[in-house]
């Protein structure tokens, strides 16, 4: 896979999420180290409350949303860079009328998403 | 560093490239896996061809370039994602009057850039 576009890449329900889509961009089995996924959260979608077991490093590619890290809420938009270490709880809300759509970067190690009720 | 914009973090330029800066957006002390940077190629920019002991993910974010991989030459433009093993000889040269603006994670490894006469 030298090279792709977004739009050859398969995009699946995020099922714990409302109405937004992953793609992976650069499988685990493509890379040595982590992997890359695309994020696209339409007007009103959003996440609830979850830890995942491995860190996350996200930029901002379009839209904004309301993120959750720990116990801070953040306004986030275009062109932000986000770190959530591992285990930490974080959520997503979609604001305005724009999809919000994140790059998500995690290494290649065993992932377990827990929604924190 | 939970949140930052890129304007957060200064710009140096790469001595190797021509009319090119780097911002480690996400440095190796900030994070356990991975790095994430974002390099910016002004109009005319270039990279020569070179190697590295790392491998590359990257993402197009703007502008457009002629990228080498290999033996193969690829025209890129934005939400466009590359892929380079590490040791795979590479170059970049900017198309057109928009600077050429891409994201390159790598893992926390040692890197040696060497330049391919």
């Amino acid at each position: 896979m030298p090279v792709k576009k977004f739009s050859d890449v398969e995009a699946t329900e995020i099922k714990a999420a409302k109405d937004t889509t992953i793609q992976v961009l650069i499988a685990p089995d493509e890379a040595p180290h982590f992997a890359m996924r695309r994020i696209v959260m339409q007007p009103g979608g959003s996440m609830p409350v979850h830890t995942n077991t491995v860190e996350h490093e996200q930029i901002v590619l379009g839209g904004r949303a309301r993120v959750g890290l720990g116990d801070q809420i953040y306004e986030v938009e275009k062109d932000d860079v986000l770190f959530i270490p591992a285990g930490q709880p974080h959520f997503y809300e979609t604001i305005g009328d724009e999809a919000f759509e994140f790059l998500c970067s995690v290494p290649n190690k065993p992932d377990k998403i827990e929604i924190v009720e």
